[in-house]
């Protein structure tokens, strides 16, 4: 709210007219007027990265960020959707991680884990790990602890219900599978803590790109459970975060 | 084969002109011709029952059709889809047992089971039981004995375990459910019997009609899953039926 | 773990033999095996009602539901897509509180919110507010503070705007929108918390029964949002519940 | 209507006989009818470009379009989804300023804005810059002030609203997102002239290729909204110059 | 901008204190700010009329609008999507006029048409006439003359010939079409102004509830056409009439 | 031609002003320019009937279109989907036929067959009559000879092949079918006359309305085949009886 | 009919036993049995030509029946979706005339035009002009004079009234378009004779690859339209042959 | 069952503390529970290979695997979806059979048929062949009896006809088409043993990858057939393998 108090106080001293204020306000951004602060309280909290979404920017508009990013003091970055060719590009002139599986980069160092607890990510097959991976290394860029848990399928129960105890102690686990998206509703029906359902579009035929997998999460007959878009792994990782640093609030 | 053969003796023995024969053959329902005596095949070796669909058919329609079949020595006759108004109709006329749930009349008594072994029918919820009901009944109409466990749903997994060793005793089963379909995935994951799904309709929003479970059913990662069409209890019931009845071809 | 550990002391002891102890192994409810411990830590922490999804069901069939949970001592029992017949039914039989607008029905008391903090229940237009009152009826009984903040749809700006301080403040939001869906974007853009977006089935012509809402929210640029199935209203007052009573875990 | 006022001239006073009258009202274009003088009035009144739609044509049908065109006097062509590749072929033969961005070619100059106003283009995201500069070309060819305002997402409603002053003095707006679409209902519902919209193809997953953004859009729960097709960018311009050359009919 | 500049003049006088000043800023609503003074600048220019959604309202909450509206000054309210029985209750207490086909009431009178010409209504056949209704009146009570023009489907286009030179006198055309949508398309070829394409639900199978004409309408190969949701007839008169009282901005 | 032909001659005999000429041109219904007198051939030609299509009139509407087409010296008009309820009203009012399977009435006698052959209307099932009455009673109403092959489905080959000498003699085929939609495919590869296709919306579930059967027979492997809306009867019977009435054209 | 009667008359004279009958009757071609000697019939009366559909063959697979073909005294036969490279490997080896636009070969020489009268191919755009080629090409070596009018679409009135004459001269009329589809419809309403209707893929965004010019084309207001699949010109030109060879049936 | 015993009898006589019996418990595999013993039961009964899904694994995966497998014992491996380039690397390392076709590896030798009967897979086309060998090297490779009936569609029923008698011989019929899937009903229709449906994603325009012979098969008028998912050739292999392998269950 400063700015805006700081052009009311001018207008009481008289160091700004009327419509010189009028016009000041008018051009304020939005967290200006008090609302609107959340990047900033949310760094402050969480130590939380910056994210860069890469697909459709040329690398030099991605170093560009960067750098403006760097400047202004961000210790990590996240470039999502980043081709290991801008990769190439990028990494000699930033000290860039990339991780090709979930075609991600990351500029910085990583956080301490400063959550309430541990966020699992499980995936229903192998196929579905680059869409795991980039929900796993959000979720660390923005101070998580994450366990991996793939290829832990419904059709091979067993294999899930080995991993089961790891599963039970998720603080959020995100569940993410192609094809049918049972996944979902089983873990969503074994654990007590808020699931986080990514669909992939791992599968063909009348797996339509995804779809077969999103209507079956969305009708989940688990409750607890969400959706987000297919194959957005990174949505799932920041959502996920968000819930494993709630805390009170007055 | 036996009316195509007497049509032939009789050219043979000048009973039967080349003309004649020529347009017997041509009017010969298409069994004589020897390659589709399925019925009568099916009907000596399962006792199996006939069947009316009752959707669209009036009162007196169906009446007419039951009569002619039970004038023919059919012992059952399922008629399906029929609404407790047409069955109240046909009751006083007809030995008709009506089940409600599943929307089904069976005129004349069951057949004895003769089948390799049971045909279970598991439901995710208790929604899903109208249809299950349609293929148990139809099941057992045609001479398999029929376990019912209903109500267990994945996102229930422990009620579900709970009956899983009358699950994996199945000759064949059918899995039913609406909303996200997981059931037939992970059943079939389960068990090393031939698994019938049937989506249902049962859900809202983005099920879509049952969309959401067909689609998921198709796409299940569970190898020996097949699916028939939405809320086919019949179908499922009567493709079990077959298949608790295959034997050794030369 | 008790039941388990308790067959096992029990034959360690000798008072089972090893095929008894295998019998009640297989019969065990899963829960038992100590991963599904579940509903009762949740009932323990947060008071939370249980749920009857009243859909389909007849009014016999949840009287006896709910004599038994209460038999069991549930204090809260909310009745889910309760029509207003049912809902005359039992209120005679029952202390059943009717809210018509969202077709619930709860019987016995609301608990005492010991949440995070409040959960917002935002919608785009008035004619979403029966699926928003399910979701604050959800909410509440299981123990959260709620804000209801209606009618705040994104094409009139300034209405949400003059309501932007008390939506600031939530600890978990709930978005709810028919339409374009719009409201869960802009809101997702403002906040700093898990947003969980609701589309509803308002609308007519290409709206195709919340499927435009649907695939907004989906596809919503903001971070931190999630989507439930089409008007399900209780499932993001559970799921808001949920996130609200995180805690550290070990 | 001058030629078939000439025809009947000629018919009146014995030039045509009337079955060659006949002959040529038949052939005549329907334009000369009186009734559709379209192309005319507009390129008076507007200085209006005319365009050639570039895709699925070679370099030499596009070439020999354009000769005929300039050899009539065109000022301006717009060549729209022209590819680098022909642009290139192009630029040697023609005047051709070739827009990558918009994959657009313009032969000629730029007439002189005379509209009634400004047109703002408006994108959610840096991806629909393409669009957008189809968009903003066009208009600007057809002889409008244009005024770019791109990447204010409602996701970030306070870069939104930094530029509101801009976006409240169009004459008219075009909103251009990808994704949720939801641009158009929060301009629609701030400004108070008309609003056309433009779904673009930009997303993944569950915008299956613009539909998300297109029904968002259609679903507006703002007045003074309608929608193109999916991309649409030159449509949008061509409409938004329609628009702002209106003027009073007798 | 009058109540935020009234806000600034009294802190410059003293009247407010800073944060007193900055309370009521917040909450002010957004026209204030000055950018959004939108619906007086329209009412004082276009005598317009207010509009009441009525579909899911109750026949006393539309009461209790209008009553407020009226005693706001308000001199004509469209109550949109109002059903018969609806209007039936409101005809005692309100000076209603109800237009059966259209399912439109409208309280008070009829302003002057005061556009820069005649907003044409067509429509493909005389099941879209209750969408053109709505459209036409809506037109009417926001000050422009209309012209209808009804039942000239492309298939007739003899039909459509006819009404040629009071279509092409058009100022704003409103094309109205269920089944193939095509009017829109051989409209929009032959007008020069602006065309709101509005796709109607009249037709049946596979028009998929109106799918079919908004598809077709969205790939209208005529340029100036855009288009808006199935059934909106509102939403067409509401644009054509903005778009019909366009004027030149400083 | 003659309108035009005479307007010209009047204009050259002096009788017309060039201006008055030209307003006659422009109000002249199409069909007078001379290449539309489509009704009046076919008329003379096929003693064709005239349709009135019942769906959304009034019993009021449909007997002043029919008062006129007799005073006009129509013999036949049919109206199609039109009510019982409609049906009654008109009765006493008209000599009015109506077949309730097809929801078609038709006023005065059906004219004499003088079509090239017989068109054949056959039918997968006895839930398609509906339809197939519609197309059947058309045809015969614009002069043609009409055999019926009812319910011969795929699914029972024998049924089909003994109706197989009726079917090949079929100058023009109407193939009507639901659920699978196969029968067009199957009955296109055995004749050598063109098939019209008709989709219905006879099913359940994965059906979607005729869905199923629609994209079935559009992508029917047999040549020969098209295709007409879901349920769409009359028009398969007016098509083929304007293929069976071909005729040399100069 | 003479294969099986051969077979009778030597049981008749003793040359076949019953069974070695039987077996020859079983193993027959279905022709055989009299109702599908098709393809020999309509060789006599058309001189039709032969056709291999080439998607998805190896030029070898097509060599191999083009040999056979010839061999077995074709003199015209059609290769469909022949891509170029396999035209030229074809060409060296047989008199193969190839038309890149339709991907179509023809192999042998052009029968002389038998049909009742001209089929007009008429398009939309210019880019359905390969479909178009397709249809034509198909329609000339069945033995049909074929007039093209072409990029005649609706939103060009006058373009496609300058051609009308050539069109209402049509026997049969081919209308071709993609996007919105309407020229079916407008064609429709123009001629008198049958009109099959090709929606091709030509289009962006909301066509969905010809879904919305195939819907609008299924839903057409006019009277004697048919419709075949997307971008099926070949279709569409075999059954206008058949149309167009229609002749009178005992 | 014998994990679990095992450890319930360490506990009897002392070897394992309760708390250590507790944990091995919790981690042991489902199947030692005793009811999931499925894979080794059917490897007795069935000499059934193991399977490999190709797609998305790189060579070193498969081979990794593969090594794995074979030093497990396992005689026979399928290797599916494997690219000619994958299948190239391989097969130095290991006895590879690779069909190109089929996109199948076969590491090992073929077991020896042992099932009730053949497996029949007939296909529509031949483009419909790699789909086909997929299921009949999957049916032959977990010991089958194959018949390859090859390119009967519906469209040419003689064909079909042709070959009955070796498809009426059938114990479990595979039905592979692609288009309008028509085949599944026809031979649906014929047979008396189970049928299993495979669409293609063969066709084009309204084909939609598949979704048309999909619906249609789901929708088949005939008993007795069921669907696996679009192209699931290795599915309808699998299963039909478990139904040919039935066998009495106590």
């Amino acid at each position: 709210m400063n700015e805006t108090k700081d052009i009311l106080q001018q207008v009481q001293s008289g160091a700004l007219t009327v419509d010189e204020a009028l016009l000041r306000l008018k051009l304020a951004p939005f967290e200006d007027l008090g609302y609107a602060k959340v990047d900033h309280h949310r760094a402050l909290r969480q130590g939380a990265a910056e994210v860069i979404y890469g697909e459709g920017k040329t690398t030099e508009h991605i170093a560009g960020i960067l750098t403006s990013m760097l400047a202004n003091g961000e210790r990590t970055v996240l470039v999502t959707r980043l081709s290991a060719e801008k990769a190439g590009a990028l990494t000699g002139r930033f000290p860039l991680d990339y991780h090709a599986d979930a075609r991600m980069g990351i500029v910085g160092s990583m956080p301490k884990p400063d959550g309430l607890g541990k966020i699992v990510v499980a995936t229903g097959g192998t196929s579905d790990i680059p869409v795991a991976e980039e929900a796993a290394l959000t979720a660390e860029a923005l101070g998580n602890e994450v366990e991996r848990i793939y290829d832990v399928g419904v059709a091979g129960l067993h294999r899930l219900q080995a991993r089961l105890p790891q599963i039970m102690e998720a603080s959020v686990l995100i569940a993410i599978a192609g094809m049918e998206g049972a996944l979902a509703s089983v873990l969503g029906g074994l654990v007590d803590c808020p699931v986080i359902a990514v669909p992939t579009s791992v599968g063909y035929g009348a797996s339509f790109g995804g779809l077969s997998a999103l209507l079956s999460m969305l009708n989940s007959c688990a409750s607890g459970v969400s959706v987000v878009n297919i194959d957005n792994g990174f949505g799932a990782g920041f959502l996920a975060s968000r819930i494993n640093h709630m805390e009170r609030r007055a």
